[in-house]
């Protein structure tokens, strides 16, 4: 990992472990400097970086300072892994209900832009929040790029798998979110009636070099569910 | 506006009258500093830009490539002004339903971190989509920031007249989503049932320097809306 990713990893850590607010400035330049003891363009680097994230915002002449919301409990759809870092203080359960190797539907093919032989795996899980039903979720991983998932490996995180036993380098997600209706399915698992509203959002997880490797399809329970997303700065 | 913003600006035309598509490649480095004039580090700021806001993502030692995902009508919640650019090439309408200076709710003053003696502008407006009912849209604005608004501003574009006419620098956006239920009012506005499920987008625009300015709240038509998010880059 580049250095200046390493730095604005810990002062993410610091703004939480200081449980600094909306509005509080950060450390000048040089304090960070001195502090990580590592160059201006490495702390400039990294200020963009957490800028880029929203966890800051940089005022030209002021220095830079901490951005986030008052609102508990909401899942941020825009950090990757936003579930576990945004409801931390939640009990969160998974319950593993399908995971085998199999060929694409029509849909997954579009969507990971792949080939009818193109192997994928497929994880269905049923998620739970302080023990109340939260969303199924159902995701394709392209095997050519995840070539082995087990049960394990699958209710403990697939991210941090991906992450650090692949080195796989995931690189920007498109989501598409709408209310749908449940099917019987879903609705039965989620402890709804069939035809009930749901907020479905589909993902499409990218490599840094652009390809699609992971396509996701999330029914959330709709009185469970409410989301975070951090506008982008204007051009 | 500083000159990467400008050539950033200037770059985004170019994907969109060139119908580049996601993956194709923008021009090198070289290339672009010829093109636009402009010095390396000018181009290096505005890709930076540029990927900050999702238009492309660069790939360490092969070039920058253009993000652009494949569905039509889809509202991009983390573009400013998404409604405007992501659904051109339809007809949209604006109804201005109400437009006042009023005093703030405990809401709007929870949200806009104001004090009950300061006064807000309260705009109400129906819009469609193709002929078609599709959200209802309240919005408070600080008037300390914005001094006037009138039934013109209101019915042309209000983000406009904030950035050329007053001059104010628009900083980033907070979003909150989740599904709600219709009141009888705004369920006759959009041609629904009271009760019937909303896509209810309550968003806090704040300054440059860090200062809410317009608190909005959104009940979008179930049917006729869906969303698209671009998800940050991993840290």
């Amino acid at each position: 990992m580049p250095k200046y990713k390493e730095v604005a990893q810990k002062i993410i850590q610091k703004i939480n472990s200081n449980d600094m607010k909306q509005g509080d400035k950060l450390a000048s330049i040089e304090e960070l400097m001195k502090q990580f003891d590592v160059g201006k363009n490495t702390i400039l680097n990294a200020l963009t970086e957490l800028e880029k994230q929203a966890y800051i915002y940089q005022v030209r002449g002021s220095g830079s300072f901490v951005r986030k919301h008052k609102r508990e409990g909401y899942i941020n759809i825009t950090e990757v892994n936003g579930l576990r870092n945004n409801l931390q203080g939640f009990h969160l359960d998974a319950k593993l209900l399908d995971l085998k190797a199999t060929k694409p539907t029509h849909e997954v093919m579009a969507n990971l832009n792949i080939a009818e032989n193109e192997e994928v795996y497929y994880v269905k899980r049923l998620r739970s929040i302080e023990g109340r039903k939260f969303s199924v979720e159902e995701s394709y991983y392209l095997k050519s790029v995840v070539p082995y998932l087990n049960q394990q490996i699958v209710e403990d995180s697939i991210f941090n798998y991906l992450i650090d036993d692949l080195k796989i380098e995931p690189g920007f997600i498109d989501h598409f979110l709408r209310v749908g209706k449940l099917n019987k399915i879903n609705a039965d698992l989620l402890n709804l009636e069939p035809g009930d509203p749901t907020v479905l959002l589909e993902s499409i997880f990218y490599l840094k070099n652009g390809q699609p490797f992971d396509y996701s399809i999330i029914n959330y329970h709709y009185e469970e569910s409410q989301f975070f997303i951090q506008g982008a700065s204007y051009i």
